[in-house]
């Protein structure tokens, strides 16, 4: 069951679970839609957030998927939280980093948000 | 622009081009999601074809995406080319495997469908 990915000149091995005949050998393929959308959106805020002068010490993005109880089984929630750390994080720049990425910037948020309910959270953490 | 991924406990670095500031530490985010498709259906077409007994020596599944020209910029047409080789590869069983992929087991294509028209083809190759 296991795959190799060849992207942008990367190799990327894919593997099933144990559990389906997979040997664990790599991600299953569903969540890399989610770290697709993670790093699609990251990347956004994080050069928004330069341009505004704001450099947080700590930035991570959180994606969790709720799926369809029906097969074929998606995500039809997705829910998006973004965490910061630093001195003088601004809410109010962050969310407006955020909705910048959201209608503007980000394809894979484009595409899924077609398909999936897309929530956010922002976190600023201490 | 880095971004370590951790999914299913593998970790991912993704990056984005030099020419919008990344330092191609890893593949970008966005053709990800044509990873996560390409992943899913091949699972499911590879271990249909198990169970009717067709065992390709060489199975590949390449996929292509079309951006839209307006940003956000997202893939709103979707390719997707297996590509067999081997003995007794039967083109109408592979359809039907494809089929089945696409109709009732791959979650990531039932998610993708619903933003991008997705078309397919067979390539048996000698």
């Amino acid at each position: 069951m296991a795959f190799e990915a060849d992207v942008n000149g990367f190799k990327i091995m894919i593997d099933a679970d144990p559990a389906v005949g997979g040997e664990n050998r790599g991600p299953r393929p569903k969540p890399l839609t989610l770290v697709s959308l993670a790093g699609c959106t990251g990347m956004d805020v994080i050069s928004i957030l330069k341009k505004m002068r704001i450099e947080p010490e700590y930035f991570n993005v959180a994606v969790e998927g709720d799926m369809t109880e029906e097969h074929p089984k998606y995500y039809h929630k997705i829910h998006v939280i973004y965490e910061l750390k630093g001195i003088d994080i601004d809410m109010e720049k962050v969310e407006k980093a955020v909705n910048l990425s959201r209608d503007r910037y980000c394809g894979v948020f484009a595409l899924l948000v077609k398909g999936a309910e897309i929530t956010y959270e922002i976190r600023i953490l201490d």
